[in-house]
């Protein structure tokens, strides 16, 4: 009996198709899956992830110490059992798949027996050679640890810009074209006839629009917006960017410039020092009475007391946030008493194109980690 | 005591203020309006319109031959109280608000005293020179008794495209991206943790959009979808129209082709017999699943039963409609039963700027009538 070395892969959610049909094609690897739409408990990741050479996470998965000390220990060995011993022990059933292993559907090619087929020979101790997240996000990876141990890191970087900006874009419109309040209209009966004056928004033809952070997902933005009849673009950041502001004419202005002049703002920044609490009372007072504020960062860019203020007093006309502090928002936040406040649930990107991009990247990321290869996006430690 | 001449403008509602100084400002005109934001019954049209010289109207006033003979009647004489007799009867005080003179904030050049500047004298009888209606549409206007009695006709084209191309925009996003369905989960608690397969949506990148009617909001449709990514354009209509259809390098197809292929499809004709329930049973059976249908035209292009099955079964992903049959839909419509199915109140036009404009353009349009200059929109009879 030849022995085949199997590597095992845990993926802590389930993950889009492509990604999926990815690993599932790779004969190197026992996929194990943690078979739910929501997040796995820490209990279990701990038992998942032991043994493990690739771990395949999400946002919402702490990969701290404790979980890497996990790792470390010993996967229960796995062999035909109808030739020697059986599992030494059978993974829990509770939400987990049972392993999938692409050997089950596809024959490895030159095995002589289907038994051969299955059986996995593993080294005990530290395996983990790879962890791909399935985000551009890192914060909730401990990297200090992990670069100690020389583990590698995926991510999921530029994959999100266009399903970001276009949601960003919807975002606006449905705010300042005041979608929600028609729709609730329509449905309660308060749609009689046609009005002059019913239900009108703000429109972009011959506005100001100011988009702090003109990075990536900023540029993409305005691009979306310009033949909207947007007349002119302002943006604000840590320095000028002429040669992307060209495309757009925009004008690099300060701050508080920016909030005066513009008769929509679309926050498309970093969280950092500088830009957490950016939006605040100030910055709102400052903003003109039929200004529309949208943010698509990160919600501790904005002081979401004083938006609320700003909103409530009709300092400024309306708000949409695809992001908030905290995540998920709690369902009786004064924000959401609000008639001209929309707020989504951080949906920037999720169109089935992009999440699968993401999926099949994370897919690749650790498939090319655990073969020693470049990673197509490999975070640099 | 000289007498001023003044020409009776009765106005059917409230309009946008920008239209509504145009006529303030009218050193010539009386102006009654009828100060409601709902429709004019068709008593008090009749009413105020006795003795007018011009008459600003809306859709949902039914000017037949019934109210132009009402027209025709004699109305009562003014002049100042305190010189002459008075007023000969007052006018009805229900809902209509007193004739607001523009002489009363700005006295008229060269008149010697106040009371000469209040002093109105008419014509008994056949007065109603112009109808200036605040829309694009005329079908409540008996055109036929209208040219009968050599009345001139304004109406408001060509201002409603931008607004109507950035709502057809805002709908098409909303719906894709499922910006109802997701402002729903945030304020139902639905929003837990971030979950990769979760409220995704079609985005368009790398689509295929198909228009139905590529005229003037046509165009200014595709020229917003543009940047999105759309990898191509489709589209039908009367005839190939190469020259607008290169901007986009659009491909004429047939509509069944047009059904077939789009992933996202967008109505934008006019309402013709050959465009009547286009889109039904057959259209949709040839739509892909993960097709968007969006309708901003008229609500008579679509069967709605046929759409209803469409989008109940899943023969079809999305819809969104901004205008049906009849309008208002009735609040317990079978369409807005379903997830699937973003419903708006036809507010295609609903910005302020537009509003704006289209009361700007029918207020000259009346006083270019009233003086018998050219008007800026005159529907030609």
């Amino acid at each position: 009996m030849r022995p085949v070395l199997l590597m095992k892969v845990f993926v802590t959610r389930r993950i889009p198709p492509e990604g999926r049909a990815a690993l599932a094609q790779a004969a190197d690897c026992e996929v194990e899956q943690w078979d739910s739409d929501e997040p796995i408990p820490v209990k279990e990741l701990a038992r998942g992830v032991a043994g493990a050479h690739g771990l395949l996470c999400l946002l919402s998965d702490r990969v701290d110490k404790r979980i890497l000390d996990a790792a470390a220990r010993p996967w229960p060995f796995w062999a035909c059992a109808s030739c020697e011993g059986g599992p030494s022990s059978a993974p829990s059933s509770s939400g987990m798949s049972s392993p999938s292993r692409s050997h089950g559907s596809q024959p490895v090619e030159g095995s002589a027996s289907p038994c051969e087929a299955v059986v996995t020979v593993l080294r005990k101790g530290a395996n983990l050679k790879v962890i791909s997240t399935l985000s551009v996000g890192v914060d909730h990876l401990a990297l200090d640890e992990i670069k100690k141990r020389g583990i590698r890191v995926g991510y999921t970087p530029d994959v999100l810009t266009d399903a970001t900006a276009e949601l960003a874009v919807s975002l606006l419109l449905t705010t300042c074209r005041r979608l929600p309040e028609a729709i609730e209209e329509v449905k309660n009966g308060g749609w009689t006839s046609w009005k002059p004056l019913w239900l009108c928004g703000y429109g972009l033809t011959q506005s100001t629009v100011g988009i702090v952070g003109l990075g990536r997902i900023g540029q993409a933005i305005a691009r979306r917006l310009k033949p909207f009849g947007v007349q002119r673009f302002l943006y604000t950041g840590r320095q000028p960017r002429p040669e992307e502001a060209a495309e757009f004419q925009a004008e690099f202005v300060s701050t508080p410039e920016l909030a005066a002049q513009s008769d929509f703002i679309v926050v498309a920044c970093s969280l950092t020092p500088a830009t957490k609490g950016l939006c605040n009372k100030d910055f709102f007072q400052k903003m003109k009475e039929t200004a529309v504020f949208v943010n698509i960062s990160r919600g501790d860019v904005v002081n979401q007391d004083d938006l609320y203020q700003a909103l409530a007093s009709g300092q400024i006309a309306a708000a949409g946030l695809d992001v908030t502090t905290p995540e998920p928002l709690p369902t009786n936040h004064p924000l959401l008493t609000l008639k001209n406040c929309v707020i989504l649930p951080h949906i920037g990107s999720a169109t089935h194109r992009t999440r699968n991009t993401m999926s099949m990247l994370a897919a690749n990321n650790l498939l090319a980690g655990l073969r020693g290869e470049p990673m197509p996006s490999e975070l640099m430690l």
